[in-house]
């Protein structure tokens, strides 16, 4: 098999996406990612970073609402909810972890699940598990993306998937097995 | 390991949920299953009389909704609905497969998640793979039932299945994984 040159792939698709939100923002608005932040915690605010700069390199506006790290569960409710009913928000994020205080799972699913980019919301798991189009979480994808751009058929391979999350290792053990693959999920 | 016999075991769980029912049933109405089948494919009228005799043994009201199997998708959401909403009526299954002219999914979707007895409901599909308390199928809950009833401890141990349908092989392969299994999903 051939060695697989993610950070290439990456430049690549960048460039595609780059070329078709010209083409699309010819007639229309420019996507827009709406990130929602509470706190101020280094890692959240770093990853956070890396996104609006990759949005921002291809031509997608992102916007940052960033919460007290005291602020409570309804108030969070309250943001969604607006960002769900604003016509020109196409994506929301939702930075986790969150403080212990909120409900992630609640907020979650408060998200529009046509707007829910990380494909947490529990419509877009059960679409995942059940092979039926929604939003599947980035990581996952990714490494499908990685596989399809070298044309790789993992029909009748056998995948060793270590880790068990539901943000990269089941999901990726699905993805996987609906392309073929006979898959084993290993963890500590 | 022993032998599991799933018979004895099946006898035992009946008689348990006997007189839970029973109990039950001294303070409330009896619970009541709705089974709704469009047409008379015999192997369907065969799992049906099971299930209605299964109900009907443990002291569960379980009625029969048949319908022609020309029956529009309208009129089917019509009854799906109307079971929702009367509250005499705590599970409902509806009896696959559907005719072609049916879509099973916004079909099986229209159900009450809480109602969704067979567990195929997209949300009672996220909650089972996000590990989160819901509705499971029945076929891996039994499967499951039947190895706590051994006081089988799977933590470590390696689970082959075969097969990875959504009924069976995929939620017992999650089912396994989150008491610790290492899990393999083979195919043909």
């Amino acid at each position: 098999m051939a060695d697989l040159k993610g950070k290439e792939i990456a430049l690549q698709l960048n460039e595609r996406l780059k070329a078709e939100v010209l083409e699309l923002t010819k007639t229309h608005r420019a996507p827009k990612l709406a990130i929602i932040l509470v706190g101020n915690h280094p890692a959240s605010l770093s990853y956070i970073k890396g996104k609006l700069g990759a949005a921002k390199a291809v031509g997608i506006i992102a916007e940052l609402h960033q919460l007290d790290e005291n602020t409570s569960q309804e108030n969070v409710l309250k943001i969604i909810q607006a960002l769900n009913d604003d016509h020109d928000v196409d994506g929301m994020i939702l930075q986790l972890p969150l403080p212990d205080h909120l409900n992630e799972r609640t907020l979650i699913d408060a998200i529009s699940q046509n707007k829910d980019a990380d494909g947490f919301h529990t419509i877009n798991q059960g679409k995942l598990y059940q092979s039926l189009e929604g939003i599947v979480p980035a990581t996952p994808l990714g490494i499908i993306k990685l596989i399809d751009e070298y044309s790789i058929d993992v029909k009748g391979m056998n995948a060793v998937i270590i880790g068990r999350s539901n943000i990269v290792g089941f999901p990726i053990a699905r993805l996987l097995m609906d392309r073929g693959a006979t898959i084993t999920i290993c963890h500590s």
